[in-house]
């Protein structure tokens, strides 16, 4: 049985929590779908092919993982690529309480794809894509909450917002 | 001592786990008030006379049930109905504190007017109208979490809003 | 109908919390039984005689409040009374998810039998009997948690047991 | 060592919840500034000039609070103040893990400047500024939630928007 | 890659919601060793060596689960095994923070086994093997709690210790 | 103003965790008295002394930290030294419920005293006494959890209870 999952997120932008979940899955899974969901109707600071660009970046280096975005049901997408699980970080209790709504749901749509939840790493465990924007705006260092590539994108996603 | 309860919500639109907690009010008081809460700045999909119409097909075999909509303090409604209890159904630890809050103010407010809660159903303890909402707007099934007046309602809905 | 409620406990002892629940249910159903289980495997500090007999002391202003002691379901005994009702008091998060679990199981056990959670009142939201037990060993000053008699219960008690 | 302490916040508008708060720690810390944040993307009832102005009415009685806005990041605020230590007020598990994130990424930011806890006074621990609005928009009585001076101003500002 | 899971716990005795895990876990991962843990100071009702028995009568038709017991570290117990993965199954937010803790704790001890964990059921979401034993003790029906196995050996125990 | 702190705890035996919080409150304290409370019916695995051992070993290097261990309410202690807080760490919900509990009733019992939290590291936020004695007990390597002293400590307390 090829085993391969799907872990499914806005990433706006990827910060060093989601690679540590991604990283933890591409162990383990033999193929990672990670999709760049674009369904929310919250404005998203990055576009969601910048999103993708910059998960392409910091995955570079791991050979099992795929990034492409979706809108739609994940269950669709989750089908769509013979995936018979679904991951996900949990950090928090507020967290908890969501996924545990989302997984009985896709249980309710398709009951054979799987959801598995994975702890965050500790270190990183406070870390959210919102609260690494509030830093990056108000010119913070954020180094050590995203990679390089990443920390970029954001001085001159903010510098261009200044600016205007 | 008639038992006249208030059961409130934004009810955008009903879902079986509403529809569970009004059956179980309705068992034990001897009135129950559905109030279709109108004070949201959030912007609903159903209008409020729609949400109101739902709610009347889908609780029409209840003949102690009945359907209004307000605007205001929820104290305030109950007072004009001589409602000595409010309503609530709990799912989970956010409901909780949130409805912790709420409690605490109507007392400040009315200390005569009694809270109950209620356990939703495990079987629906997921379920929230903005999830439904999410899986129908991307033609997911609903069949199991809303009664099938309400599924017809909103297939219509969104197909409206996609040919606009 | 004839509205009557079960409201369950250890009650080892009573507290300010407990009546503040006991108060509020008879307000609203016409009968309340107070039960104190005697199923816990944990030594307590009263038996279930002295917390019958504190309980009828400090609840012998109402007179639709009755007071008795059991051992088994508690299913079994509401069945017993006839009652349609289980009265509980909720406090905090941890509370609530022990709570949830018991009115599931009750809820296999005997449908027709609704759980009600009422909200403790704030002033007395973090208030339990091992906590006046803690504080009452050592001495502390416990007017403000417990009724008069429950603190003179308590002082003897502990005189008592120092004194051995 | 002069224990100054930072206590950030909307504040839109101050509570009795917060005012215990800043009462506390000016029993404590030598020196209270009390910081409105001017961050949120939300849309607030009050100016940053009101809320200030109000926070100085119902703080005039306490010599060592200082009342001032800014915008940016707290920890830069913090350090131009020379504080050593952040105060926050806790009052449900749904503050503790939002405070844990902004606390943690403080500490990534600035290690030396610490966050001090205190749990707000039960009677208020239902108390928000977002839950006093909604009850002074429909005319409820928020006398026993905040202060004289911001009732009034709650009144002048919901008259306002009503006339126009 | 074998992928290879160990699935712990006291199964004092196993739940239809232990089995909803385990069935789940044998439907994604080649091999699923159950370890009945023989750690704990509590007292337990049915010995390891009934607890195992239990086990594999009501796991009889799936292949590719295995019955073991151990004492000592899990981490020691999944390397015996060539495990990479820890399987689990939460219930509810204290669930959750428990499993974190030791999550974390068996990463420091062995960084190469991850934990995986897996939502029970709702319709299980309230059960544990000590609401089992309470609701068996006083002669409740169990038949919707736990396989008819359980069911008669529960009954046995009891019957066992009433008669002494 | 002087400004005192009582840290209190059972400290069976001193954590990294419990070690982080020493040293945090004492950059902000003038004077820190570590208490180790003699309450618990709880049997432990160090004596009172050699907790205390442990305690003054690990923390020698901070000249503001006093060990000392007490029997009785802590208000009473907190008044003997003079405190005008109490020190306590937060690592997660089921804490928070518990320290608020305690909050609650110490300043029933004393409203001179305030109490601060202040969060755990993240790297220490799993981290119990209990979980290293867990680890301990079966020959798990605890050198990232205590310090070295305490490790060499759990190691004799662990050989000369096997040889028994």
């Amino acid at each position: 049985m090829a085993s391969i999952a799907v872990c499914p997120g806005s990433f706006d932008p990827v910060t060093y929590g989601h690679l540590d979940i991604i990283k933890r899955g591409a162990n383990v899974f033999e193929k990672v779908y990670v999709c760049v969901l674009n369904n929310s109707s919250k404005k998203p600071l990055f576009t969601v092919e910048e999103r993708c660009e910059l998960l392409r970046k910091v995955t570079g280096n791991l050979p099992n993982v795929y990034i492409e975005s979706f809108q739609g049901l994940l269950v669709d997408y989750a089908r769509s690529k013979n995936a018979n699980a679904i991951l996900r970080g949990l950090r928090a209790v507020s967290d908890f309480e969501y996924e545990m709504q989302i997984t009985s749901v896709n249980r309710v749509l398709d009951e054979n794809i799987e959801t598995f939840f994975m702890m965050t790493n500790n270190q990183y465990s406070f870390l959210s894509s919102s609260i690494v924007k509030e830093v990056a705006k108000y010119g913070g260092k954020v180094s050590e909450l995203v990679p390089y590539e990443v920390e970029e994108a954001l001085k001159k996603k903010y510098e261009h917002m200044y600016k205007k």
